[in-house]
């Protein structure tokens, strides 16, 4: 079990949204505290990101309330008046003003919440709150998750340290966050140092994780300083910032809706992040890339396939270009038909690595991704109504 | 049966390039006529792609030949001579230059063709060519289409015809032009009409058609007018050309890999064309609106979560969008429970159409793709080795 980090305290309830698993999770700092977050850029963004990134352009905050099973998106000026609701209710229980309280939800979209029961859950809050872990809070935001996402480290060599917990599932390609993901840390750090680090982090771990090139309406990522541990190295911050939100995008990666192997693409050698970043994209979320390693067929021909769809990189040239799966080169050296049995056994496995060298350059980027089965099939025609 | 247009003959036989279904396929008219390609913008483009393109750069062809079940792709320097060999092993079995015939592939990525066999099936081609019919043709160039594709017009009165013959199936988000599509007329142009008019036909026809995604190597899209039944109005033609390419887009969108169902987007009031084909791709192609599709779930949600996805497009505003399956608003008017299952009944048909304005100008556009499925990651999960 992950407790909270020093300074917080958390409170995880079902109100019955939809069915009798939690639903309803609260975190709170006892007072305003440096808090950062980045947001989904989708046009149909809902309104809990809405108020949320109006309730951190101050950079503080005290509490964040998080729904999940709806996300109370598309239900026009009734959704943005639930959400106002919801952090004005949550602030009046915890003593703070409501522009202090963020909101996420997650679930589905265009239903409003069953709004009754989401006010007798407010009621019902405790008030500090209680001793809620960071794991009872994973689980509380879960829809189609098959387990709760928690990482934690240390800062340096302490006290303080920082606590994630996310979700992800499918709708994940973020283009700014994941999902939801929450981060806590007891280090005390100014709004901007916690803004800066954050979004740098972001950039390089829940920004670089894909499961079906769709994005949320809600893709949310906060994170709330407590101080409490207080004054923290900001470098040995971001190392173990970087570390928990690193671990949080390889679980959401591994447990993509119908998911049964996490890959992971790095690319090299290239021209800039940028383009690095976008060729290991066109990989991951390649149909064909995603089904060959779920079939563990080491048919490089479609990483290539995936590479030249990059077309407007025109210095990619595909006579200097390397592809390899784990560390075993299979273009332009080929490998016979005893290492592609080898290669298929690999690909059989729970995590698989594509490397790429590009020769454009020197930048790298990696990204993580998940294999396509029927599963993720399955799950998605049979969700909702 | 649908004979080829006047002035040109075929011949269509199985060579042995993987099984013992057709593969080898030869259409040729008696003499260089204009002519018009398109490729793919891969940057893993094969060397059928490339020699094509050169022997296309004066708007003259006498001859097109096809190998299906193997795509000639990354093979490096082998490669492009394989494909040079096919050119000048037909030109000399037809008497006209290498440089007058064109070359098509289409199959597995990084094999080299059984050379031999190809050239056994060179000098086994009679002179002149037979009479192969275009379903001949078309069943030639299959790999996992599940029936030939073949559509004809008559250029306004006649006598003039446009004749056209395709592939389709996976690695199918054309760039350029889709997979292999091979159009003859025997109307009357000069190489500067056809041009224009096939660039034209093809942006709003095959390059709307998308079925994962994923770009093919080896896009080839061409054209050939042998002229033989005279001089044609140029506006009859392009109607005639566009009614073929149309029925071959709509044939390839509802014969993708595993799909059951077609599914139309048409995005009206947007403020370019290119606006209302983005939009149209995004919901096309996103893999929760495919499975919702498939899963006959009136699921508005996930098309406006599609939409969403196009954050540049900063003019789109989700109070001012409105969504449709069928003829029937869905959002913002919301539907009732009957309302949502005879929605359900209508997604379970064969042909799904979703509808969207964004209000923001007076361009529209429509695209084509299909459902995703559990046949889908089958087919590409067992494909190759």
């Amino acid at each position: 079990v992950t407790p909270l980090p020093a300074g917080f305290t958390g409170h995880v309830a079902n109100v019955g949204v939809k069915d009798t698993t939690d639903d309803f999770v609260v975190i709170s700092a006892t007072r305003p505290v440096p808090s950062a977050g980045v947001f989904t850029k989708s046009r149909f963004a809902g309104p809990s990101v809405l108020v949320s990134r109006q309730h951190l352009a101050d950079g503080m905050a005290q509490a964040i309330v998080i729904v999940s099973k709806n996300a109370n998106v598309a239900n026009g000026p009734d959704g943005l008046a639930d959400a106002q609701e919801l952090a004005s209710g949550v602030a009046d229980r915890l003593g703070c003003a409501p522009d202090d309280v963020l909101v996420a939800s997650t679930g589905v979209i265009g239903r409003r919440y069953p709004i009754e029961r989401v006010r007798a859950g407010i009621a019902a809050l405790p008030s500090p709150l209680g001793g809620a872990s960071a794991d009872d809070a994973a689980r509380g935001i879960m829809t189609t998750d098959t387990h709760p996402k928690v990482a934690e480290a240390q800062v340096g060599d302490g006290p303080a340290r920082v606590v994630g917990f996310a979700k992800g599932v499918g709708m994940i390609e973020p283009d700014m966050a994941t999902m939801i993901a929450v981060l806590l840390t007891d280090a005390e750090l100014t709004s901007t140092e916690l803004d800066t680090c954050f979004r740098g982090v972001v950039d390089s771990t829940f920004n670089c994780v894909s499961i079906d090139t769709d994005t949320s309406t809600s893709d949310t990522a906060v994170i709330l300083a407590s101080g409490a541990a207080g004054r923290a190295d900001v470098a040995e911050f971001e190392a173990a910032l970087r570390s928990v939100c690193l671990t949080l995008t390889k679980m959401i990666a591994a447990d993509g809706e119908g998911a049964e192997t996490l890959i992971e693409v790095t690319v090299d050698t290239a021209r800039d992040a940028a383009q690095a970043k976008r060729v290991a994209k066109a990989i991951v979320n390649s149909p064909l890339v995603k089904t060959a390693v779920h079939g563990a067929d080491p048919n490089w021909g479609r990483v290539a396939m995936a590479i030249g769809k990059c077309s407007d990189d025109t210095d990619i040239d595909q006579d200097r270009v390397v592809i390899r799966f784990g560390g075993t080169e299979v273009y332009p050296t080929r490998v016979d038909d005893d290492g592609l049995a080898a290669l298929s056994k690999y690909l059989a496995g729970d995590e698989v690595t594509i490397g790429v060298s590009l020769d454009t350059g020197d930048a790298s980027a990696t990204v993580w991704g998940c294999d396509l089965t029927a599963g993720y099939v399955r799950i998605n025609a049979d969700y909702t109504t």
